[in-house]
């Protein structure tokens, strides 16, 4: 009550969002950065995806300006652009790398838009990573910074699922930490989200934006915008207060609060792992681990049967067994099309988010359905 | 709970919002129209203001393509479309007839976009209005439907205040209504808002749109659109659940609802008339009837002195009377050039929204400092 001047979730915030949580958020970036926030720079949003729109909207000038989006991607970004009429500019994640990110092939990305007539003006990435699973390694962070900078480009990272993280070697790093580190002046906008970690608040629609390196009559156009729709929802802000400020140690309930939470991640973490060394026992399939978020890409190689029967019934083949699958079992993953893939490959997105009591039966019942399905197509 | 299928307000409901409040709500219109309402046809949103950005992504495909405004109107909708890249083709409501619409005005306003290039495709009407505080007239509002029939024009009509009517005579009648009774093929889409009414809950940003007598098409395509951003929040969506089922006669908390109610909306007519006839009293003031809404909008006549002091400082004449009312008295008020008014009339808006022990007070200050400001640019 005191963080809302009294006025409770029944009043309009300031269009950023109550000032008391931005300044909770900035001391969160501040305690995992080791770098200042100014909660100035942050804008408290209904989402990470109104963030997007709000940053894509100051970006796009014309059908002739770019916006460089990982392949495969959440589709957010690619429905984005389509509606606000920006030009998608897909740069690969290497599968055969844990989905790492590389250098040469953004030069190859940014290049071949130029040669189209596209001025690249941001380049989005999504780390961890939706759909892949896959984390970044700091090497990869630092040569996306590095070519932002070169390339004149914002960097528009959404880090939405960064808590979660289940690979040894690779702890969540942001962007804004690596920008800082290397005294980098790119600019860059950082998207955190409610909705997953393990509070998985989704329903509440609290998310926020940082804008770091940003023109500061820039970040006074972004204050402007954000107040013609007036301000996010005040729940939402609270609920993103309280997950960026947790029970510390000697909090009364900070021992249920780290027994909660420890044990939701290291479930996620067992789950994710059941499920990939699954997926890769199937015949002609292979899953890199997933890393962190909630997913799991794993690619698929169908007879020539199953693709044939897919051109006849004018679905894609990753459509067809994702429908199939569907069908059988009831389990519902989404078609790598969806996302975007490398020409000539297949995949779907699965995730381990069924609980530790179902997790081993969905693994069994999609093995059982790919090897039906291997010999139906054989 | 069950309205939630047992997932509560932490997770993400159908697009549209859940289909249990979309329910509520169709029947609530059935109820205020007397013509049946489908909650397919219902999206639910954070806030109306939502709602108006996406049914102008829907409306607008180039700079020539136009939407007709109020002037003065609330500056949603004029920053919208300076956002979206459409044309705001404005039309002027007729002061001198309690802020009523013309339909010679809106000919006017249409043939004058066309001459320039413009294609209107919609029309927003604000009814109760803001800033003006003027309900329409159902032979105004027959008018309206009319005219979108005759120049095909899908008609945005804003009721956010449909509760907030004061005035004799003209008690509210929705456009959906108007347009059943006319058996009219108009294309609405009409919204509602948590915000307003005598709950006021503003920090929940709950809101709905309503499409009627929208091709099928074009609904699955605002559902698509409405599935990018996943859904809205749902302790709003929640918080229109009880504002569009309030308790009934019978029910255990009727009699203090009813209180309530009435008690709130009989001190906003009360606070209404004494600000209007205040103003009313000013030199050189004279304002309209604030029949709905939360707002009066008086005119007012400045001193060519005034005048000669705002050009020299920069100002707009009427920003320079609110800037010197908030130094003088600490009291707000938005200059009518942020709403857009007739060439050579100078408005400003204030509203009756401060409690009844500060209305007085509030009145009496202005007419001091007005007095004042007479004076000292006699």
């Amino acid at each position: 009550m005191n963080g809302t001047s009294g006025h409770g979730l029944g009043a309009y915030s300031h269009s950023k969002g109550l000032a008391h949580v931005r300044e909770t958020v900035a001391n969160f970036i501040e305690e995992r950065d080791g770098h200042p926030a100014d909660p100035e720079s942050i804008f408290l949003t209904n989402g990470a995806s109104e963030g997007v729109f709000a940053v894509l909207d100051l970006l796009i000038r014309s059908p002739q300006d770019g916006i460089m989006i990982p392949i495969p991607q959440y589709p957010l970004y690619s429905a984005a652009l389509t509606l606000k009429g920006g030009a998608a500019v897909r740069y690969f994640l290497d599968e055969s790398n844990s989905w790492g990110l590389s250098v040469p092939e953004l030069e190859r990305s940014v290049a071949e838009a130029k040669a189209q007539g596209v001025t690249s003006r941001a380049l989005a990435v999504i780390n961890p990573g939706n759909p892949t699973g896959g984390c970044l390694s700091l090497e990869d962070m630092q040569g996306v910074v590095q070519f932002c900078e070169r390339e004149n480009l914002v960097l528009c990272a959404d880090e939405v699922y960064q808590e979660n993280v289940y690979v040894e070697g690779k702890p969540f790093t942001s962007f804004k930490k690596v920008v800082r580190d290397l005294n980098s002046s790119v600019e860059l906008v950082s998207y955190h989200s409610t909705s997953k970690g393990f509070l998985g608040e989704c329903g509440m629609r609290g998310g926020y934006y940082e804008a770091t390196n940003i023109d500061p009559k820039v970040v006074e156009q972004m204050y402007k915008m954000a107040s013609v729709s007036l301000c996010s929802n005040l729940t939402g802000q609270v609920m993103m207060d309280l997950m960026v400020n947790p029970p510390r140690p000697g909090d009364a309930s900070y021992a249920l609060f780290k027994e909660e939470r420890e044990g939701q991640l290291a479930r996620l973490k067992s789950r994710a792992q059941k499920l990939v060394s699954g997926l890769n026992s199937m015949e002609g399939v292979t899953c890199n681990a997933a890393e962190g978020a909630m997913y799991a890409f794993p690619q698929i190689r169908l007879p020539a049967k199953a693709l044939e029967a897919a051109k006849n019934n004018g679905k894609a083949p990753d459509a067809l067994y994702a429908m199939e699958l569907l069908e059988a079992t009831g389990i519902c993953v989404v078609p790598g099309s969806g996302f975007g893939q490398e020409e000539g490959t297949l995949h779907f997105r699965t995730t381990f988010l069924p609980g530790d009591d179902k997790i081993d039966q969905a693994v069994s019942k999609m093995q059982d359905f790919h090897s039906n399905f291997m010999k139906k197509y054989a």
